[in-house]
Parts: structure tokens; sequence; C-alpha cells
């Protein structure tokens, strides 16, 4: 009989895993410094690996958008070192403690902040989430198995093989930082399911993807990065400041989940608001897409369909509905939105603060762009991902979303009676 | 096209959580008091359905054990109405700021503790738990969807009539707390795939009943109760003391998950200890079951097969093991180990920390029985399980484990640049 690649993948993790959960932050940080070092010495070998797969990838008919993500060079190398040394300089989470009680029987309770252990990562065609989830995982005290898609996999045998060799020359195991090589589909599903080795599954890339580990997982999955959001500009808004953190929260960059997708308008303010916005939204040539009351108002824009409200379009596509007030707006959010970054632009302190108890989001704004949903922006530090479950992590998961805690109890002789 | 119950009643509990999640302490408060006040009234009621369930399980060969489970009485409601005021007295969890930081852009963003949302618990023919579940869920501000087996269906009606009767009574909706009627499997499964409408579920039973929901379900899940633990007695142990902490461990209630199945003995003192601790076990006439070096010791005792490190047997049974110190003893813990309660007797304190360091559990006790792992015995003053998993809570869980957290974030026009 032989042991598949996860199995035996699974055991060295567990084991590294052990080793890591008591590794010093000296050591995990040396290994993160080797790794930036490795990095940079291989750069070449790993650029032409690369150059490998975007070769096939061409060959293959991959998009231009895909190719893109896909490609490696020096700059994009010198990017994967930074993010190393930021989170090399970030405070190390393990070991923290974070309640400590006497019980009336004497036993001292104390809940200390551990590793999750090991830690899966799914994820499509960018090698940069290779070495950013690596770095992350280690710094929090876990062992990582790395699944990429097969469009990248000479680039990730690469990486893999320098981040390996740093970690074992800086004393911890070989097994902390693995890539499963095997990219076919019944590899990735044999990881799903592998609940002996892998403590949580962290799926990275676009919603189809994450919808099937969500689906097909028996570990422990974090749901990440759909991100259906909005902006409602109330009737008491600034409607210069609406104006800008509209453009901001559509146009900066269109394809990323703390994007908003539809912008909600107070009826009493419609009729001025909307061609104020439309004219900016122009400029980066924004399709609208409205419901019958601001078709009245911006003649010969599209009409939203009932599909339009449900979808992350991740495109300078923005579907608009003119509502009664907050409480429509409120309603149509929780109704359609995916639980991610909303915002209200507003001068009325009731209603911010009506918006933000009854939405139901990992985070709620008022007056400031979704786009700032976000581990960097948050002050988190680093980021592998923006959780839109609510279990366990909510948001920007930084390092102390990677970790779990244990109850260490000690006492003298004390039995329950 | 006809709506199924588990659609009919999640799209009622997501109502109900979006209201519950804005209700005031007092308003919970008020309905669980109402709650305890609807149990004492309709008493006759319950236990005459109850009667009913326990004709029908004697007749169906139910062991005597579950029939004692499902059964209740006035002292058994009693205990429910007691539960019902303890969670009334609890602090409320929601709305707590648990973190608020300004960005150097001017953002002020508090972190603030929300519900989970809604609630699915999925559990056997023990009726307390129907109430336990809907007290705590409540409080939290949680909609709860029960669904108990069907040995227990009439007692379940009657306790969620009542129940859901006194939520409306305070104002709440009656959507809050629901139970699913259909008993069989298929609607179990469908619950267990209805991510729509609930954002975790809770097993709440035996070891066959977890795992079925953990395979099965699509909702994300916590893993609660299975407890393979052991004592470990180190070589300075406080032999007396260590003797009546694996007899506390051990025999004060055996059917329980944080009971110990297994002893590890340090070899230096085995010959000194095993005959000791043989010898109050016998009072209890626990069934030892050993390795060939504790074999030696005490003659007679049988055979511990490799299957036995690994069974909980939740019964007058203790595997024993004799090992060459505390690496021998954490390595076959961290092997064998459900990471549920461990515990070692020393006074050793290098050898103390060493254990509590490696020992993969989610409590890890210095001289003290494993039987205190508990929500009360930890303080929490509440219990809805014990987590084995390492994601979201870990060990006891009572109110805080029952919530999730959101991010509100105050700007005056900021824009990402």
């Amino acid at each position: 009989m032989t042991t598949s690649e996860v199995t035996q993948k699974g055991l060295a993790a567990r084991a590294a895993a052990q080793q890591l959960a008591l590794a010093s932050t000296q050591t995990k940080n040396d290994a993160l410094a080797r790794i930036a070092a490795a990095l940079d010495k291989n750069a070449k070998t790993i650029i032409q690996a690369n150059s490998l797969d975007l070769e096939a990838g061409d060959k293959k008919g991959l998009s231009k958008a895909l190719l893109d993500r896909l490609a490696l060079d020096g700059e994009r190398i010198a990017g994967m070192i930074a993010g190393l040394n930021a989170v090399k300089g970030l405070p190390d989470p393990i070991g923290e403690v974070s309640g400590e009680r006497q019980r009336p029987n004497g036993l001292k309770i104390r809940k200390v902040r551990v590793p999750l252990g090991v830690i899966g990562i799914i994820y499509e065609a960018r090698p940069n989430v290779t070495v950013d989830s690596a770095a992350l995982c280690l710094k929090a005290g876990n062992a990582v198995i790395l699944r990429g898609g097969s469009d990248a996999i000479k680039s990730n045998l690469e990486l893999v093989r320098a981040i390996a060799g740093a970690v074992e020359a800086a004393g911890l195991p070989a097994g902390s930082v693995q890539l499963i090589e095997d990219t076919r589909r019944e590899t990735a599903e044999e990881l799903m399911g592998a609940r002996e080795y892998i403590d949580v599954l962290i799926p990275r890339g676009g919603n189809s993807l994450i919808q099937s580990v969500v689906r097909n997982a028996k570990v422990p999955v974090i749901e990440t990065g759909e991100g259906n959001c909005h902006a409602y500009v109330e009737k008491t808004a600034d409607l210069k400041k609406a104006v800008e953190i509209v453009y901001n929260a559509k146009v900066s960059r269109p394809s990323v989940c703390n994007a908003i997708e539809t912008l909600l308008v107070d009826n009493a303010i419609a009729a001025e608001f909307l061609p104020l916005v439309k004219q900016r939204l122009d400029e980066a040539k924004v399709e609208l897409r409205g419901d019958a009351r601001s078709q009245q108002i911006l003649a010969g824009i599209k009409t939203a369909s009932e599909d339009d409200w449900r979808t992350e379009f991740l495109a300078l596509i923005l579907a608009v509905k003119v509502v009664a007030g907050v409480d429509e707006a409120i309603a149509h959010i929780n109704k359609y939105g995916t639980k991610h970054s909303e915002t209200i632009i507003t001068k009325d302190k009731k209603a911010a603060a009506k918006f933000q108890a009854e939405v139901d989001a990992a985070a709620v704004y008022v007056n400031a762009s979704t786009r700032f949903t976000d581990g960097f922006e948050f002050g988190l530090g680093a980021e592998i991902g923006i959780s839109t479950q609510k279990l366990h992590a909510r948001g920007p998961m930084g390092l102390a979303e990677l970790t779990s805690y244990k109850y260490l109890v000690d006492g003298n002789g004390q039995i329950r009676i």
C-alpha cells in the first residue's frame, strides 16, 4: 500500500506543528529572514520557473488578467521580500495570556494563546499567496500545507523549495511549509477531508473556488472574500463627500472584494445626488444599472435586474436603487449583501447608529469608503484574507486570527466533588 | 411547490435573529423569566407528554440509561427552571467593545461583540438540552433551531410550545426558539446543509452523532464532547494526592467526557504507585487493562489492546501504561488523545511546564482532576458544550463563545488612496 501525498505531508505537518508551537519568536523571525534571503538568492531560478508556467498558461489560453496575476519579476519578488520583513516585524501572538482567574477551590486558570496547528491553504494561480501564507502561518506558529493551482505549479515548486530550505536552516522542521505537488482535483478533495492532519482550511481566490471548498470540506473552513458591498447615501449626507466616497469605493480597485457593487440613495435627495455622482462616475466609464426611480432621474441608464442586486460585479458596473430611508436601505443590504463591508454617508447620528447596529456585516462604516476593509488598513499589520463568516474570525484576518487558545489549570490536589 | 420545514423555520429564525440582536438585556431577561414561569405552569402537561415518550421508548427497547436521560419529573423541571434563572443572572455579552483604535487617517475602528445569528442544535433524547440551549442562545442574542431526537419529540414539542409562548409574551419573535418537528434523518441532513439560514451547528450527544454532523454538515460546526483524557503520574508526584486525583477523574462520573480513560505512570514509581492506585480503584470495581510492564506489577489485570488506548470507555474501565518519563507521556497523549483534558501529577515544576506547553489539549492540568473541565467549574456561569476543535472556541463554551464580532468604523469622508 502506498501512502498518498496528502497523508505523507499531513503527517509531516502534524509533527512540524508540534515543534513550531514551541519555537521562540527569535527562531521564527530568523526563519522569515532566511526565507527573504533565499528568495533574493534564487530569484532567477524562480522567475525562470515562472516563465514556463506563463508559457503553458498562454498556450492553454489563460486570460490576460490571470496571466498578469501569475507573472513574477524582480519587482514582485522584492514585494514578497518586503512582505516577509513586515511579518517579521510584527509582535508574536503566541503565549499571550488573555485571561487569568482563581477559582474558589484554589484552581488557577490561565487562557493562553496557542497556534491553530496545521493550516491548509487552497488557492489559485497567484504565487505571492504561497509566500504570504507561509510567512503568516509560520509567525503564528502554524505548519502550513499549500495547494496552489496547476497553472502556477512550477513557480510554487521553486518558491517552496527555497522557503523549506530556509526554514530548515533556521532549525525548524522542513514539514513546516509544504506544497501539494499533485494538482489533480482528487488530491484537493483528499486535502479537504483530511481532518486528522489539518485544523483549518482557508480558501483564497474567486468565489467558485471558495464555494467549492466550503461545500466539500470536512475540515473546518474559514470562508473568505465574497463581497457584495453597498454604499447608502442618506438624506442628510454631505453630497460632495458622498460623491467621493462612492467614486473611491467603486473605482479605486473594482476587482477586489471591498469595492461596492450597489449604490442606495435616499429618495429625498436622489434627484439632486444621482446626477452629481453619475457625472463623477462617468469619468471612469462606470456602467450604471438602475431601478425604475433612478432611471427616471438618470435617463438612459440600463435597468437593474433582480440578479444585479446579488452580483459581485468586480468590474466598473454599479447597480443603483432609490430607497425610502434607512430602514429600506438596511433591509436591502441584509437581503442581498454578503456580510462583508457596508457604508452609510450621513450627518444624522441616529441614522448612523441604526445602520451600524442593524446591518449584519463584518465592517460597517459611517462616512468612509468600504475599501478600508483590509488587514493593513485596520492596523493588523498583515492579512491572510477577509472572513465573511461569523465563526472564529470576522473581517480582516491577521496573525491573531491564525491562533487558538488553551486553558492551563494549576492545582494542588483538587478533586471534583 | 411546498416549502420545507427547514426552509420555513430557517426564514423565521433569520428574521427573529435580526430582532434578537437588538434586544435589550432587560427584554432578554424578561423572556428567560417568562420561560421559567411557563415551565412551572405547564409542568404537568410536559410530564404527561414525556410519559408518552417514555412509554414508546420502553416498547422500542431503549436502554435503561437512555430512558433515564429522557425522563422528566418535577425535580428535573425545577432543575431546568434553576438553569434559566442562572442564565438570567449572567452578564449580557452583547455590545461589549473588545477593541478600539484610531488610525493615522482618522478612522476610528471599534470591535464590538454581536450574536452569531442563528444557531442550530442537533441532539439526542435529553429534553434538558432543549431548555438549556434555548436559554443560552437567547441570552447571547441568537435565534435557535432545535433538532432533538425522535425519542423525545413529544416532550420537546411541549417544552418548545411553552418556551415560544413565553418568548412572544416578552415581545420577542416566536421564531427565536423553534423545534424541527419532523424527526426523519433527511430533515436533519437538510438542516446540516442550510447555510443560508444557519450560522453554526452545535451537535450535543454521543460520539457517533457528533461525527455524523461533522462529516455531513455544510454549515460551520463546533465539534464537542469526545474526551479520551489521560492522567500522568510523574516520578516526583505526591502519591497520595495522585491516587485521589486518578480515582476522582475516573470514578466520580465515568460516563462524561472529562473523565479519564488512560493512566500513565512513570516507570521510576510504577512499582510503588500502581498497587496503591489499584487498591483505591478496586473500591469502585474499576477494570484495569495494562501494558506488559504494568501487568508485571499488577498480576492478573487484563492486557490493554491498541484499541484500548484510543477508546473513550465512558465506563469503569481504565487503561494503564508505564512510561519512561514526561516525553513518552506527552507523545502518548498527543498520539491517542482527543485534545480535551489532560493532567500531570508532579512536584517538578519543569516537568509541569513542559507538559502544559507540549500537550495539545483544550485544558491541561497540573495536580488536579480533569473533571473540572466544565463551564460552571471554569467560572463561565453556563455551558453549551465543550469544544474539542481549535477553531472559534476551545474547551468549555459559555455565553461569550456563542457570539461573534463586527467592526464599526467611523470616518469623516475618508477615501483610500
